[in-house]
């Protein structure tokens, strides 16, 4: 397979821009690889590992290249892509990979000079590692892709979507297109309220009198240890996907409690039948998900961890 | 090793019940064992599964036995004590394996005849199957059982407690001794609140109408999915567990509810440095969590499954 890019360059290099980096290269899916990172202990550290040229600016990383991802913590993404916007190659397509999309599509409209393609993007895909050392070049395989185009329907720009979905496809992913806004209530569902639920409960547990953090600790096979998988995951990044996805993850909050209401009220009732039937009703979802993953070439929904 | 009992009796076959005959088979931990469900359906296979000789009345199976290991749905754990009670013979352990312990105990204690040696149980362990096919005898390899024993310190019971935590050991289990009470706090915050909050995030996604069902299953992988996989828990078992240690769940609730109003507040208002402090400390907590687990020769936390 020929290279899809000339020069990718990645912007941010934790877990996911530097397994970025490994997946494209292990794919062959560009002739040269240019990064930067704001950290100059984790630009040396992808210098040491050989994962790509490093440059000193954000500016210079970008100059030059045909693709730029940025993968910094999702906050930061706008700052980024307007710092870098006058040193963008004409035809140059960028896009990122964070968690929330309409606000990335905003900041991108803002900046993108004309002749760049602004793609948003979100690889759902990821471990509660951080960092260049913890990324690794099977962390897309069989995982969701999902391309937020912007509302522009001219050729170059649908090439630029298709060359991008390519990209992804490239490192093994199932690439997705869906509209910025839904993108952002499917994940508020599917990945920001459990992760926002994981690290309340295990904060609510850490602060109990009565029972010991060793006790925690000790007894937590019987559910407790998937939440604190769950709520190991990356501070920085969590705070910035809370805080720009706030209205959809607000949303699916206030339904999410105003439920959890009703279950309290009928445990206090002792309304077994109630919880009887949503019990019921939940297994039964979940044996959708098992069926869906046996039956087709879904992606596998395992994780894809080196350790 | 020589039999710990001569005749062990398993009224309940479900996932937990035929797990305790295959791995008390398996250790060679008696010398006869013998069994009742309710239903006559699961007798059948039991008998089939050659995993006991199998009675027609859970009086008939406790009848000559010097264990008994009731393993019911835990509503029914007291009926059933009380019901065969009068067939228990002197000198027999009389134990359980519920999520809630102090609902048993006090059901054991104005049941049980003098000479019989209540002592209610709880292995740590289980997985999201249910009925007699979905045991396996490694089912609590390296899991804590815990025994919450009576108020009682004559050398007999002290003997018995002594001799059912053999029986739990030759199994594969590490046991500890807790207080009635203690127990159903500690597991209303490792194990019944988890299992409440999955239960409760599912059903919302479910009730949805802006995110389809198979949006929510396809896009699972970031964190809905090990939710769903808790939430396919026994829904009978779970709703009793609800039921009988409803004062621990609902004290772990409020909590829980309270320190997640602030976050929803926190979220609204752009404090991110609540979130970011939050976030780092419960990610400390996973790394305590994984360190013990390689430190020491502490139960492994996986879980022990045969899918």
């Amino acid at each position: 397979m020929p290279p899809i890019y000339r020069r990718v360059c990645v912007i941010g290099c934790g877990l996911i821009g530097s397994s970025v980096l490994r997946a494209a290269r292990a794919a062959g899916a560009a002739e040269t690889y240019v990064a930067y990172d704001r950290s100059a202990e984790v630009r040396a550290r992808v210098s040491e590992l050989g994962l790509a040229e490093v440059a000193d600016t954000a500016e210079d990383a970008a100059r030059g290249a045909d693709l730029v991802v940025i993968a910094s913590p999702p906050a930061a993404i706008g700052a980024l892509a307007g710092q870098i916007a006058s040193a963008l190659s004409s035809g140059a397509t960028l896009t990122d990979v964070g968690s929330a999309k309409q606000a990335v599509l905003e900041a991108f409209e803002a900046v993108a000079p004309e002749g760049v393609f602004a793609i948003p993007g979100h690889p759902v895909a990821g471990t509660e590692q951080s960092g260049p050392d913890a990324g690794f070049a099977e962390l897309f395989a069989n995982r969701w892709t999902i391309l937020c185009p912007l509302p522009r329907k001219d050729a170059p720009y649908l090439e630029a979507v298709e060359r991008l979905s390519a990209f992804w496809t490239a490192m093994g992913s199932v690439v997705e297109l869906m509209e910025a806004r839904h993108h952002d209530l499917v994940l508020a569902v599917t990945s920001h309220l459990p992760h926002l639920i994981a690290y309340n409960i295990v904060g609510t547990a850490a602060d109990l009198e009565e029972v010991t953090e060793s006790e925690v600790m000790k007894f937590s096979a019987g559910g407790f240890r998937d939440f604190t998988r769950i709520a190991a995951s990356d501070p920085v990044m969590w705070r910035d996907v809370f805080l720009l996805n706030k209205d959809a993850v607000l949303e699916i909050l206030a339904r999410f409690t105003e439920d959890l209401q009703a279950l309290s009220r009928a445990i206090r009732w002792g309304e077994g039948d109630k919880l009887e039937a949503l019990f019921t009703r939940t297994r039964a979802i979940r044996k959708g998900i098992v069926a869906a993953g046996q039956e087709s070439a879904e992606p596998n929904f395992g994780r894809n961890r080196k350790s």
